[in-house]
């Protein structure tokens, strides 16, 4: 791939890396490629970040045929760039990408242009704990149109934001409400794909949670508002009698790279994971007789987020004390661990920028 | 609402009053106004229709923060201009908002905006038979941030387009296939709005129908797949035994303008009209023993567009052999005579611009 590249006039100022948040600053760069029917993807160039022309009729702001990806940067003691198995959000783009009926971007084109752009971006990656460089390719309908139907032209484009925590509790325990009115995703729909309508759905239920004094919302699944499915960005999963349980990804779940991570993990640790639909009625009684042990999500900006108490129909229960589980933790340092190049790589996760 | 006005350096050509299609083609000038926490509305302007500059991290691109409209305006022989029951589009404009957590416009605003703008492109509504201008307001979420939550900035806009018949066929029956792989919406969900994230979901229902030679795709409800919903961009409506069968608006159906007008008609006629759930097997059922009389869908772009065919898991039921029926006709009939001034408006339903 052929990478055209536009200088920026004046570098921005670092921002200090103790108050990153979540996704309020963007580098100097961004990265940006066409496709047209015509001449397939063309156009690609690294150039300053700044606005972007629309027309007014483009498809995007109309019938949201817009999807995206979300993985991290970590820069080691050595000064490597790291990035997590990036490979693995190539194929969820697509995946995303075809259920949406939006051209599908070559997954070694996906990776090459993330590495690219964070190549030049290497001074960006913020170094202290906890800290990363997010990395959010996007693509989305830019024909202009009015009736509804594949568009016959997209953009893509790499934007970067150096990061800290995304909950404001870090790895501290989150309470998570139980969401039985508003619905997430259900089969035939597009649950398994990181398209913006999953989100624009999304953001009532955790308005609400918010309300109620909660981080976050654990969906139940559509049809019999009976097994539980994930949390906002997040996948769920929960440790009772010992054994991890947690939704099975059959078309209404996002199929986490961190959930994948953590299931291989846990299985070379010797236990035993169990992808299957955990009804709430289960869950709550496991957490009334104290065989729910430990509960937590997993996602890429939150890494491991441990679950300290969960909410349904008026009724709460705390999991472990509101503490940080024996596990969770485990898993937490496992992964950081490998993500910052700490700890020896066994599975071949990490994916060096040069 | 103060609008300021910024005037074109060039008027366009206008487009073949006999070949506009549908939503090809826009006017001069467009409506913009913004939304901010601290300002409220500002900045209404009506300005050359072109590129709008949208920041790359805009929420809109990501998490599909959007709403949208779709209503027409008519002219009728004597040179008058009129909308067509513009407050019913305020009143959904302001549910679609409050589903998706975005700013919610007053009716009152909605329909001025609108009439401002047709008002000053009045020479762009064409008047041969079957042609309109359609109108179409969005909003869409502006703040640049990468975490999801409600926007604290929108765009609200007007685009116009002066349009021929939706589908290829006209007024003719069009061949429906009954979708029971991919689901619209489910209780919960975001059915009942127009927002971006339920047409990108659709779209590929409906290049699976194209595809094997239908118009257009019936949706089943999401949670048993045994009610018929609605169709791609219509209501959906059966006479069955002389009683006009149509979905109920309870959370997963687009409460269409039309619909709405459909059922006040066909009261006022002394039809029987019932919005209830029809499963799929009676309706097929009716369709071979022939006590289905006719089938249509009613929408804005489509009007009245009659149902000829009906597939459902391989078989078809062929719908009044294929030939518009007399209500269908009655309906188109008389909707379009009301909307073109040519028909009394007894119910109060035409808006006229100034
Ligand atoms: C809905 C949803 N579920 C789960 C996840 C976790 O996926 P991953 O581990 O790939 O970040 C995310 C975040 O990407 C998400 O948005
Ligand atoms: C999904 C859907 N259903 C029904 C309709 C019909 O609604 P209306 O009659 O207000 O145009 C539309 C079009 O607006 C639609 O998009």
């Amino acid at each position: 791939m052929e990478v055209k590249f536009i200088p920026t006039e004046q570098l921005k100022e670092k921002p200090d890396e103790n108050a990153l948040g979540f996704g309020n600053y963007f580098t100097d760069y961004m990265f940006t490629m066409d496709w047209t029917k015509e001449k397939g993807w063309h156009n690609a160039v690294i150039e300053p970040y700044g606005s972007i022309q629309l027309d007014p009729a483009s498809m995007v702001l109309h019938y949201a045929q817009e999807t995206f990806e979300g993985l991290k940067a970590y820069k080691t003691k050595e000064g490597k760039v790291l990035l997590f198995r990036p490979d693995m959000n190539a194929k969820r783009f697509a995946n995303s990408n075809r259920r949406l009926c939006m051209e599908v971007l070559p997954e070694e084109m996906f990776v090459d242009a993330i590495a690219t752009l964070v190549s030049r971006e290497k001074e960006w990656i913020p170094t202290i704990e906890g800290t990363s460089l997010y990395i959010r390719p996007f693509m989305f309908a830019t024909e202009s149109a009015v009736g509804v139907h594949p568009s016959n032209a997209y953009k893509f484009m790499i934007v970067l934001s150096p990061v800290g925590a995304y909950y404001p509790e870090g790895v501290n325990p989150v309470k998570i409400y139980v969401e039985d009115e508003y619905v997430r995703a259900t089969k035939g729909g597009t649950g398994f794909a990181k398209c913006g309508g999953n989100y624009a759905a999304s953001i009532a239920a955790q308005v609400k949670a918010e309300k109620l004094g909660y981080t976050q919302v654990l969906w139940l699944d559509g049809v019999e508002r009976k097994y539980v499915e994930e949390v906002g960005t997040m996948n769920a999963m929960f440790i009772i009698d010992r054994k991890i349980i947690t939704a099975p990804c059959d078309g209404t779940v996002l199929p986490g790279v961190t959930r994948d991570s953590v299931i291989q993990l846990l299985k070379s640790w010797g236990y035993v994971v169990e992808e299957r639909p955990l009804a709430i009625d289960e869950l709550m009684e496991a957490g009334r007789n104290k065989t729910l042990q430990e509960a937590f999500g997993t996602g890429t900006a939150a890494v491991i987020s441990p679950i300290g108490e969960l909410s349904y129909k008026g009724e709460s229960i705390i999991i472990n004390d509101f503490q940080t589980g024996e596990i969770t933790q485990r898993l937490y340092d496992t992964l950081t661990g490998i993500q910052w190049g700490k700890l020896e790589d066994s599975f071949h996760w990490t994916y060096e920028v040069n």
